[in-house]
């Protein structure tokens, strides 16, 4: 794919993957409506395979692959719910998948890519370290690097999410997601545009790791430096294919505080009984904010993941989990 | 009713509460399976109104009094979610609800009753000054006594949840429940014997306040003395209803340690990404225990609450809830 894919590669994607991913379902509380005055839809991608819509796009890259290329292998660098889903992907088809790891990467997180049958390799947590460590394995190993994001097999792949939640409520008035390096929310928005061009697609991002709304201020790519969020699905920068469709297709960004990302996931966590991690509550964060108007409206939220570090979590006098 | 509640009034209960509750979803872990060994269909009660099946039980017991004696109010003690289901069951009647509560309740499961309308009367935590607080409230109110388990039209109202189980899941091997007074389990029984009676119903009980696998040990109810287990909603002891019910058509009472309650419940709150309280990770525990042999069975698993009380979870370095 050389050109950003339209709705007829999001549902080519969505055909691909299907024998692989979960369709996810669409939830809704009561109580999370009384508290934004909106009707809220939220795609529980923390339901996805691995735990993250990850799974979609990394699904859909590896599946996209000619024979020739798959048995190369594939190659990624991620601290994330990108590596374990990539491993998976590649387990599906049956290939070896090379993940490049920062040495301080949640051990739960490690645990899930090595069980997928990746090879792990530990490096600095550096950018600059985490590229040339992936560089020297893919010229060793001839695998095929698959970007977690800047790639449009990878972009139609998230906007299946977006396709399915439209197909299964349609007439949303408007659609949130989170925005990272912006796969989900350039997929979001690319599938939106295909199949309900009426729907405005926001996206929500950190205060702390507001680069993309700096991004657009300023009409280029403005790097993410030194990023202070709990949600750490969301540190990176924009990517060069994915800034262009956000600067075109999405209509607004908002940015939520630490407190108000720790509040939604709380509420959701407390109200739906599902777990999200603090990456998946930044739109709910946004929604809850009232710097969007959303009175009465139809929205869907996407539910990004639910991998949350439960050796992190620690119960006042007695430990359950 | 004046006697033991069979599939007619569990069907007839069913179509009493529809309007108020949810049919909840039965969500199935591949990972789960691999580690049970088993077929796990896990009904979702964390889901239900009011965060736990015992919205079926009060919702159908409010809803069968007569208007006459519905006016007069209904009253019951409870330290958790059946006081917030009676709220809610009679709000939705409209009717009032006095609910005596000790003390030390946790202050969310204090603003969930209050929220639903129902009058809170503070007692000591011990079952004497429960007691004799509702007797005095009952007295002065005339408000109808409901009972949290030992109540017929309660037990007609749990059973619902296992009804809907074997409706979505026919030809299950074994159902397993948690007990505790032993409405849920005395309800389950019931069902599965009218809808589907090849179906071996298990209760599953903390091995802190195994009464009710000692009450059916001895052939006479063994009162709950100082039961201790994170499984707070299991503390109760059988009563003079649900024991017999029990002793006749569970066909096994499996006791689990405090260890594997946990370990239980992290496994549903990571595999799953859905919030469970402890008691009901009861069962799942004694799935994974070995005491009890479903090697290729067809399981279902009633999740009973998700109801925790997030103020006394805290992470490791920040808190993010």
């Amino acid at each position: 794919m050389t050109e950003a894919p339209t709705i007829v590669e999001i549902r080519e994607a969505a055909e691909r993957i299907k024998p692989y991913v979960h369709r996810t379902p669409v939830l809704t509380s009561s109580a999370l409506d009384r508290m934004s005055g909106a009707r809220l839809h939220f795609k529980c991608e923390n339901f996805q395979k691995a735990g993250a819509f990850k799974a979609r796009g990394a699904t859909n890259a590896v599946f996209s692959l000619s024979d020739e290329e798959a048995a190369r292998g594939v190659a990624t660098h991620s601290s994330g719910n990108y590596a374990a889903a990539l491993a998976l992907a590649a387990r599906w088809r049956g290939i070896a998948a090379h993940v490049v790891m920062p040495e301080n990467a949640p051990e739960v997180k490690r645990r899930a890519v090595a069980g997928y049958g990746a090879t792990i390799y530990l490096c600095e947590p550096t950018l600059v370290a985490r590229e040339a460590a992936l560089a020297e394995l893919v010229a060793r190993t001839g695998a095929i690097f698959l970007h977690s994001y800047n790639d449009y097999r990878v972009i139609a792949g998230q906007g299946t999410a977006a396709l399915e939640l439209c197909e299964d409520m349609p007439d949303l008035d408007v659609i949130l997601a989170p925005v990272g390096g912006g796969g989900l929310i350039s997929g979001t928005a690319l599938a939106v545009r295909g199949i309900s061009p009426g729907t405005r697609v926001i996206a929500a991002e950190p205060a702390g790791a507001d680069d993309a709304f700096r991004s657009l201020q300023a009409g280029r790519i403005i790097p993410s430096v030194a990023p202070r969020t709990i949600a750490d699905g969301l540190l990176t920068s924009l990517g060069d294919l994915t800034f262009p469709i956000i600067r075109d297709y999405v209509a607004q960004i908002v940015t939520v505080s630490e407190t108000e990302i720790i509040a939604a996931m709380r509420h959701i966590w407390e109200r739906m009984k599902i777990i999200v991690e603090p990456s998946a509550a930044v739109p709910l964060a946004a929604a809850l904010s009232g710097r969007v108007d959303l009175a009465g409206q139809r929205v869907g939220i996407i539910l990004s993941g639910g991998n949350v570090d439960l050796d992190r979590l620690h119960w006042r006098g007695e430990s359950p989990v």
